[in-house]
Order: C-alpha cells, then sequence, then structure tokens
C-alpha cells in the first residue's frame, strides 16, 4: 500500500487504486461510543444503537518505518493520539492494524474510498441484492426472516409475530466485499458491524469494537480476487463422490421413508441419499411436529436403522441426519453436559442459559470450552452419528447466540454471536476429520461467518419461502449462491420446493418443477419435505412432479463429470461452482448487472424460470462467447438478451459452442 | 436559574429542579454535522439524517456576568470555543441562548435532567401518546398518515401508498414540552427538531440547527405552567357567541346542502352554522370529487348562495367555507399570483414550484413576500370570503411546504417548512382583523406549530379514521385535545364520524353516535361528510341517528352559559376548554396515567366511549372530589375507577356534586 502526500492529508493506494482519503476536513475515520439495544426473539434480532459520540479524527500524525506506516489519528491537532493505524503489506495485498487505541471507544467508523459507479458484492451469503450498492448491510448473524420485503402481506403478517426480516437480514454475513474496482476488503472482527453503500463517494464501515484488522487485496482479474479469499478463508474438500450420482431426497415420515424412498427410484430417480432430520425422534407441540432435540437415534421411530443403513449404502444410497448446537432440557445428553459444565451460562445466575424453541426449553453447549467441544465431537457427532452410520446432515442453526451469554473463555456475548457459526462448522469439521471423513461425510449448513469456510463442505440457502417471491422465494437462492462464493463457499445448494410454508402460502407444482430444475444445476440436489409436510404438495404425491424430478436428477447425475472436475477446481483454487456472468466475462459491462442468471463452472450459462406461468424466459448472454441453447440448439452470439421457449423440463440453459464438454452438454437434451 | 459547581462539571437548576447535569464524562451538549434526505409524497415525509459527526463538548469554560452565566463549551481543554450558551432569567423562568457556535455546526443535542418515573407532556398536538415518555418525537409538520400503527392491516395498506404515517406524526408539532417535575421547556427553532425521551436519566433535545433558544419555565402548580405557556405563544379570543348555539353541520351537496339542512333542523338539531366546503366548486378527477382550488364563490355549484347566506343568517345559521393555501394553476388566482411574483420558487429555477395533488397542479402561495401575504388577506380571505358573508372556514393544509421550496424572504425550506403553519394562521387572523371579525369569524386548522395559538382561534384534530382504532380513530382526538390545550390552545373540536375512509373500511352507526356524544363536549360541535360521502353513512341518512345527533346538539347547546365562561377564562388565562385530570388533581397519581378522559372545564369529567359494542363503561374519577354521573344521579367518591351503564345517549359524563353549575348539569339528563 501506498501512502500518498496531499495537501491537509493523504491518500492510501493499492496497486493504484485509491482505497482512502484523508483530509482534516473530510477523514477517513470517526470514533465514538454507542449504547446498544438488543433484543432476540427466536433468532431474530431487533437492535438499535444510541450514537452518544461520532467524533471525526481529523488529524493524522505520519511515521514510516521498517516497511510500514504508522497514522497517529486524533481530534484536534494538539490532541492525544485516540487510535493509531497501522498499514504493512506489499503492492496487492496489505492489512491495516489498530492499536492504541483509547479505552472508551467502542464504535468505529471508517471510510473507503468510493466511485460513482463502482458496485460490491459479496458480504456473506447475501438473498436478496448480490450488488449491495445504494444500501446498508449490518453483519450479524440471524434468522433472515419469513417474506423479508416489507411490502408483501406475507412480511407484514410476519412482522407481527416478529419474524418478517428485511433484505440485509441473512444468516451468513460477512465483513467482506469484492469491488468492480477489482479490490477485495475484509474487516477482523466478530463485533456487530455494517457496511453502508449509500454514499457517493465513499463506503462506510461501522464497527461495534475496534476491529482486528482491515486487510485488502487488489488483483488485475475478478478470479484471482475470488482465489485470494478463498486461501484467506479456507478451502473445502471436493464434494464426495457418492453426492454426484443423484439427488438426496428428504424425507421425514418415520419407518414410512423408505416405502417413499422406493416410489422415487420406480420413477427412474438417480438417488444418492435419503436424509432423514426426523431420526432422532419427535416432539408433538402446538406448533405441529418438531424433532427431539437430544442428538442420537430414536429406534422407536426409525427401527432397525442401525441394519437399514447398511443395507441402503449397500444400494448407492447414503443416510443423512440431522443435528444442532441445543440440548433440549429433557433429553438424556442435557443432564450429562450440564453437570460437566459443558453449557452457556445465563448473565445473572450460574445457570445454564436456557432458550424457549416454541414449548421446549434447550441449554447451549459452550464451544469456547474445549472439553465441552470435544465431547460434541467426539460424543454426540462422532459416536452418535457419524459411527452410526451418518454420511451427512443438516448442522442447522448457529445464528441464535444470546448476546448476553456467559462463555467459558470468557468471550462477550456480543463479540461470540457472529463467531459462533465458524465455531459450530468447526466442531462438525473436527468430529468428521476424527473419524478420517473429511471430504466423505456431507454436512450441511446455513449459518455462517468469516471462516466458516474453512469447516463447512456446503452451505444451504436456508428456509426460503414456498414461492417465486423476490426475496424471500426462489429467486434469493441464487443471490445467495453467488455472494457466498465469491467469498470462497464454493458449493451451494437449497431445499428444493422451498421450506417455509405459512399463512396458507403452499408450494405449487410448477414451483417444484421450476425449482427441481435449478437445483440439477448446483452442486448438490436435495429435496425437503418443508416446515409444513401435509399441507404441502411433496414430490412423490403427484405423477408428472415426480417424473419430472426423476428427470432432472438424471440430468444432475449427467453432469457428475463435469461437476466432478469443477469441484476438484474449487478444491484446488476456491473458485465456486456457481459463479457470476462477470467472473468469466469481465470485458462485458453488462455481465455485472445480472443476479438471475448465473454460470456453472466457465460453460454452462444457467437461467432458472423464476416466475409462475412463464412459457418463453429471457436471459442475457454475455459477450465474449459463442453460447448454444440446452434444447433446441439454436445458436446466439454473446452480447445480447435472448428469449427461448422455456416449457416446464425445459430449464432455459446455454453452453459455450467450444466447451470441452460439448458433446456431454448436448447429450442432456436427450434424457 | 442558579449554576451549582460540582466536581468536574456543574448543574442548572431552575426553582430547585436540575434541568442539565454536566460533567467532563458526561457532557450536556453534543454538536456535529448531518447530511439529511428528506423526500416528500402528498405532505407525508420521508427523512433520514447521516450523522457524519456526534461531538461531545466536554469542557466548559464559566464566566459570570451581568446577571447572566457564560458557558462557552468545547470538545477538549485547549480547543477552542464551539458554542456559547448564555443563560439568563430569574428564579422561575429562564432562558438559554447559543452564541459563538462554529461555523460547520448544523446538529445540536442537549440532554436535559430527567428522573427515571417522570412524565412528559405536550409536543404540539401529539395523536398517540399523550404522555411522551419512552419514546422519540421528531418535530416536522406533516400528514399524521393512515392508520398510524404499523400493527395494522390499514396502515400496512397505507404505507404501500407512502400515506401509512406512525405514532409521531402530526400536523401539528411543537418543540416544548411540561414535566411532571413542574416544569415547561421550549425550543425555539423552526429547524427539523426531535425530543428523545427514551433515556433514564435525561431527555435528549435534538436540533438540526443551533436554536435561537430554549425556554424554560417552573411553577408550584400545573395550571400556572399552563398560563405561563399561553402568556408566551399567544391567546384566542373567546368564542363566537353564535357557535355556542348549536352545531355547524358540514355538507357539501351543492344546492342540495340546503335542503339536507332542513331535515336537521325538522329532527330537533341546534343549529349554528352550515359548513359547505364545496362552496369553491368541483373538480372532478379519477380518486373522486375534489373541490376546485380556486378561493371563491362558484355560482355554478351555490346558484344564489350571496342571497341565501343573509337568509340564513336571519335565521341564526351562518355559512362556513373552505380554503387552503394553494392556487390551482387552471383557476383565475394563479395567473395574478405568478405575474405579480407573489408564488413560492423551484429550487433551480425562476419558476413557480408546482405541487401535484393528483392530477391537478397547484402554485404555493409565498408568505414570506408580505404583498403576496397582503393579496391573499385582502382579496382572497378579505373580499372573496369575509365581504361575501363566510362566518367562518377550514384553513386547511399548511404542512406541505417543500423542504426545498425558494421563498422570497431568502428563508431556507428546510427552515420555512415547519414555520408555515403560523404563517398560514397569521394569514388568515390579519383578513380576520382587517374586517374587524375577530373573535367573531371562525376559522379552524389543523396544521400548527409554535406560535400558531396567537393566530388560530380553533383547532380541529385533522382527518381521523372513521373507526374505533386507538392511534388514527376516535381515541386520537382526546390525546390530541389534551397535547394541544397544555401548549396554549385552548379551543379544540374534529370532525364527527372521522374523515378518511379507506380500503372499505366506512362509518357505523354506532361510531357516529358516539363521536357525536363526545362532540358534544367539546368547544365546537362540528360534522363532516368524510372523504368518500356515497360511500359512507351520513347523519341525515339514519332516523336514529340523526336524533340521536339532534339531541346532542341540544346538550351542546344546553352547556352554552357553561362553555361561555370557560371560553372567557380561556381567552383571560389561556387555560384550555379541555384539560386532563392532573390539571385540576396533582394531588392524585393516577390522574396522571390517564388520556382517554378529560376534565371539561374543572367540573365536568368526559370518558368517551371509545370502543365498538360497549354497554358499560369505565373511568377513574380522581381523589379530591365527589362525582355525580349524569344520567343516573349515582355519586361516586373520587380515587376509584368506576364502572356505568353506557348506552347509546348516555355518554359517561361525571360532574362535581359541588359545582357551582350542578343544577345546569343535572338538567342535562332531562334533554
Amino acid at each position: 500500500m501506498q501512502l500518498i502526500d496531499q495537501a491537509d492529508g493523504f491518500d492510501l493506494a493499492l496497486d493504484g487504486r485509491i482505497v482512502a482519503r484523508h483530509r482534516a476536513a473530510a477523514p477517513m475515520i470517526f470514533v465514538g461510543q454507542g449504547e446498544p439495544s438488543v433484543q432476540m426473539n427466536k433468532g431474530h434480532f431487533k437492535i438499535d444503537d444510541y450514537v452518544v459520540a461520532r467524533v471525526p479524527l481529523a488529524h493524522a500524525r505520519i511515521v514510516r518505518r521498517d516497511g510500514e506506516v504508522r497514522l497517529a489519528f486524533s481530534a484536534g491537532p494538539s490532541d492525544a493520539s485516540s487510535l493509531t493505524l497501522v498499514v504493512t503489506g506489499g503492492e496487492n495485498d496489505a492489512a491495516i492494524r489498530f492499536e492504541g487505541a483509547d479505552a472508551s471507544i467502542n464504535r468505529l467508523w471508517l471510510r473507503i474510498a468510493a466511485e460513482q459507479e463502482e458496485r460490491v458484492w459479496g458480504g456473506g451469503e447475501q438473498l436478496s441484492y448480490f450488488d449491495m450498492r445504494g444500501r446498508r448491510f449490518p453483519m450479524w448473524t440471524s434468522e433472515p426472516g419469513n417474506g423479508r420485503d416489507k411490502s408483501t402481506l406475507m412480511t407484514f403478517k410476519a412482522d407481527r409475530t416478529g419474524s418478517g426480516g428485511d433484505y440485509y437480514n441473512t444468516n451468513y454475513p460477512q465483513p467482506t466485499w469484492l469491488s468492480s474496482r477489482r479490490y477485495a476488503l475484509h474487516v477482523e472482527t466478530t463485533a456487530y458491524s455494517a457496511f453502508d453503500f449509500r454514499h457517493g463517494d465513499f463506503h462506510e464501515i461501522e464497527v461495534w469494537a475496534v476491529p482486528e484488522r482491515i486487510e485488502l487485496w487488489a488483483r488485475d482479474h475478478f478470479i484471482d480476487l475470488v482465489r485470494a479469499l478463498s486461501d484467506r478463508f479456507g478451502r473445502q474438500p471436493p464434494l464426495p463422490d457418492w453426492v454426484l450420482q443423484g439427488a438426496i431426497v428428504g424425507l421425514k415420515d418415520g419407518e414410512r421413508s423408505f416405502e417413499r424412498l422406493e416410489a422415487f427410484r420406480a420413477a427412474g430417480a438417480a438417488i444418492s441419499g435419503i436424509w432423514c432430520e426426523d431420526w432422532v425422534g419427535l416432539r408433538i407441540t402446538t406448533f405441529g411436529r418438531r424433532l427431539y432435540w437430544d442428538w442420537k437415534w430414536d429406534p422407536k421411530r426409525y427401527p432397525g436403522l442401525d441394519r437399514k443403513i447398511p443395507e441402503l449404502a449397500g444400494e448407492g444410497v447414503r443416510f443423512l441426519g440431522y443435528v444442532n448446537p441445543y440440548l433440549c432440557v429433557d433429553g438424556e445428553l442435557y443432564p450429562h453436559a450440564a453437570a460437566e459444565g459443558y453449557l452457556a451460562l445465563r448473565p445473572d445466575a450460574d445457570e445454564p442459559y436456557i432458550v424457549d424453541f416454541g414449548e421446549f426449553d434447550c441449554g447451549i453447549v459452550d464451544f469456547t470450552n474445549p472439553k465441552a467441544a470435544a465431547w460434541f465431537e467426539d460424543v454426540v457427532i462422532g459416536r452418535n452419528m457419524l459411527d452410526f452410520g451418518l454420511s451427512g446432515w443438516m448442522a442447522d442453526f448457529g445464528e441464535y447466540l444470546p448476546h448476553d451469554v456467559r462463555l467459558a473463555s470468557g468471550l462477550d456475548g456480543m463479540l461470540a454471536h457472529n463467531a459462533w457459526p465458524t465455531l459450530w462448522g468447526q466442531v462438525n469439521a473436527r468430529a468428521v476429520a476424527s473419524r478420517g471423513k473429511t471430504g466423505e461425510a456431507l454436512f450441511f449448513m446455513r449459518a455462517g461467518f468469516t471462516g466458516v469456510q474453512a469447516h463447512c463442505p456446503l452451505l444451504w440457502a436456508g428456509d426460503q419461502s414456498v414461492d417465486f417471491t423476490r426475496h424471500d422465494g426462489l429467486p434469493s437462492v441464487i443471490c445467495a449462491a453467488l455472494s457466498s462464493g465469491l467469498v470462497g463457499n464454493a458449493f451451494h445448494h437449497s431445499d428444493i420446493g422451498g421450506y417455509t410454508s405459512l399463512y396458507g402460502n403452499v408450494r405449487t407444482a410448477e414451483l417444484m418443477q421450476r425449482w427441481s430444475e435449478m437445483a440439477a444445476f448446483t452442486p448438490v440436489m436435495r429435496s425437503h419435505e418443508g416446515n409444513r409436510p401435509d399441507q404441502n404438495l411433496q414430490l412423490d404425491q403427484d405423477p408428472d412432479v415426480l417424473a419430472h424430478f426423476a428427470r432432472m436428477t438424471r440430468i444432475y447425475r449427467h453432469l457428475a463429470p463435469y461437476l466432478a472436475e469443477l469441484s476438484q477446481e474449487a478444491a484446488t483454487t476456491g473458485v465456486p461452482v456457481q459463479r457470476p456472468l462477470f467472473l468469466h466475462f469481465e470485458g462485458d459491462p453488462r455481465a455485472f448487472e445480472c443476479q438471475v442468471s448465473y454460470l456453472y463452472g466457465p460453460d454452462l450459462l444457467v437461467a432458472p424460470v423464476l416466475e409462475a406461468g412463464a412459457e418463453r424466459w429471457s436471459a442475457y448472454l454475455p459477450a465474449g462467447a459463442e453460447w448454444r441453447h440446452l434444447w433446441s440448439g439454436e445458436t446466439f452470439a454473446g452480447g445480447a438478451e435472448v428469449s427461448v421457449a422455456a416449457p416446464i423440463g425445459q430449464p432455459p440453459v446455454f453452453y459455450r459452442a467450444d466447451a470441452a464438454r460439448a458433446d456431454l452438454f448436448a447429450a442432456l437434451a436427450t434424457l
């Protein structure tokens, strides 16, 4: 990083890009104090801040020494320094450390230079806006909320119960962005933070603490930025071979799940696994059937499962389960964990912090306690799950750590909250590693934060609404895949058909079909019965839907050689399977505008149908390639929006006419 | 005011009350810069602020001289002073002037000492919360919004069109409060400001400018505080005698209005006036019938009105009309006003600022131009209205001045916006005075701000929803009367039956009756046909409703001697006709909790039925008096919640058993 002196200030530049401007009249940094108000309601947070002070640090004393630049900032020229920024790094990579902060500072605002037409992406897994410019994005892991669009009746109804959400709510935020100016920036902190991209000539980073560090990367090409971030945050192993062989069918019907699986096979579906989240048994509440949060096989609901699992494996079908970081107080694990001091504590008493999940109470396993983590890894996941024969599971939750919890490590709850998903991922990954199953057992998470990349082999997009809505339905999955992919999560997938059915909003056959069509062109194809299985259409209830699904699973399986290659590439370089158009077409300005289509590897362009009733669909094909429509074989020059027929069964997909695997792609039309 | 030295700071005390605390670590004042964003949509404003800096002024240099105390505040001990507060005044009244402010300051935050149990009232005319403690109240005149309660479907629907509103939106804000600690505080500014009453040990005043002054009053009794505020803001003349003789019936049916008036009289209603807002004629839009905003008699809609007015006057019925500060571009007044330079200008061109009111455009008369104001007073109101024979009118609007308007006086739009209602009131009052009709011609306004008290003889509560809803229906009128009354508006009334009918929400007979019952116990009784007359019940459409209304008008008329006395008292002392219970019962803590009942003068307690379907109603009767129920004659000791039968026709009203006019009140039961 270069420091360039300017009249009454300086600029910081990284490989020719001005990344910060400081002038006495327009400082780059502000510090102060805030008094937060945080309320949690079943993973939904209401967070307000009363900003007591926000003081511009107008003056900087500059000291250059030993390959670093020290910027000692103060409010006035004669004041003592409030904070020193230590800039280190070479031409392309740099870091800013914070030292000597005044003890009273608990808020920090940093301005990064921006340009009018600049775009910014990342922010973890964003569900609404891929390009974040023009909006503010708090970084706080939480439920994403239902509806997520204040103009819809769904969101209004959900808001009345406190579960409505807004565009920025996500299970997986991460204070990292990539800029169209071809640099990336990461804020190393687990404190509450926010990116404010609403300003014309700067982006403002807000942090409710003095962060550890700001990290910066500049590269000539976006794909190299993505690789750099993957290097930084960690890489996932390649997808296991078994998962490429077909879909994972989600069923939670007890023993009957296996009968129903037969119907899928009979319909010609390629099946790689069966996922039964109810393997732990059920709890009946007035809200409906819930799982029994005591993590081990329930032989009442699945008699003989211990024998069934190897039997299925012999047929090429893996068995997957479910776990989360809570223990219900009426289970067998809770009393042990409580007695051993493995649980997080209340702020006001040396008693386990109990969280109400709706007619049942749970304790929180304190993963900052190494013994608690080791126990959960070895006994709960290791013995009860992996040794029992599970090949994978949904590692649910991670977002619900109360901000006022007391932890064994002494870490403050406000700092631990965002750290939790990564700790949770780490516990799962260590358990898998302890059995030598890394890259073989496949767990999937919705929650995340910085560093989860190193632990979680597969994201899923959380609990979409069972519809085509812009902010909470099928379209949000693409945004999620693209944003999380840029910050180092190579593998993404979603619940086919969506999950959340509320207020009479139920799945249509068309939705199931369109979702299946998209899922065939994602790293993992997995179905879910949803939160209200009885009220919602299931894949195996409608012969047309089932036949369509089965065909899509064969398309997915047919692409296995291509996907295996992408999976290996991801594991080697960190480039995600699903990619925004500009990752390969950075010379085409229109490639930067799109969040409704994606590249599936370098050679396929997928433009899922995102509306009900569509018979045709339009997609922008980027300039610089010739594109062939999968179903008609029609060839289009890139650089234009094209419209193609898109009946059910013919998802709008295009491939590069000169792709090495053009023949493989062409053969899809025959399946 | 006393300045009391404290370790590392000082306190300011007024007659023994600490009103401000300053310590270096907890300063009383913060200054900084904000960058506002203001969007107007038909009188609804979306206002955001990006606070660039908020600097605590931790250090104060104190100079006592010439009966004033000068407090020169700075951020650091060695910094130049950013702002000097000059404290003047005696033991009970004080003022704080601001001098020598740093030119960069456009935001100021001032903390006033608070106590945990303290209550605060005022804030102009508040429609939702009489006691403002625990919430934040921006002070910006605007449409109050429809629904005004984010949990209701009505508000959700209205929000989708930008007209939803929230609890603090009001036509008439005023940065003035009264505290239960028996002091009052006023911020002299027309800038955007906000009172933040959410904190435990301070109230925070935010002003988007350096205000002129903070004014303070301490008194031993609340009624003396109210008098002091009335002395400060101006007094209204007594109500005209004619209005005490009965109700003003609102009809807007052209000539047919007079036939319909006969039905009211035939039903035995006491009528003092007929109010025809359509006296200016109609404009047909796709939204429905609107008025023709060219302020003069429309002989097509009201043929022979010039002869009808004196004829009605001979029968004791006054004629009232309608005016507002806009001129439609297709009228006769607009071209004249435009040619003479009487209109407010666009920010970007020397052309009239045109506001779209929904399929018709209007110019804004620039009341900061003395010639424009004089023309509007003499020609529009004087000649076209008063000389024509009008005895009163709705002086509508006042809240819509765009923040980016250019005015003849050079006053910035952000400062002019809140000043506008008072200027509009002044124009009306001067016009009335020019014809010697002060206290005789009665106009009524919904918009207000500091100083409107000196000009506007009568407030009306704006455009309530046609229902019993807490924040936008009948109950909101009581809150409006009580809050505005405390800051010097003695006379208040509302549209009987409410005004706003949206999304199929229409008037019920019961609502009309309950509203009539309350209106009989307010200074003026006036009906309105509402925004959608054809879809809503009218008083003269249902014989029971009409008979009930007629009886209520006789009750109103019967109380004329009492009301005349209250009206005279208000004109002399500033004490409003409608009063919160604590104004006369300050020894009773429960009297401070109530915003659903009110004292009507010192001797009547009115507890309107505020719910549909009620057959009985409960009211708290304050301790220190014996209360007699109007209809049963039953006597209750004060200091208890009592329940009484409350069928339609028997509004829950109580009078002090020892009232001088007890016989007059008792006779109401015989009407």
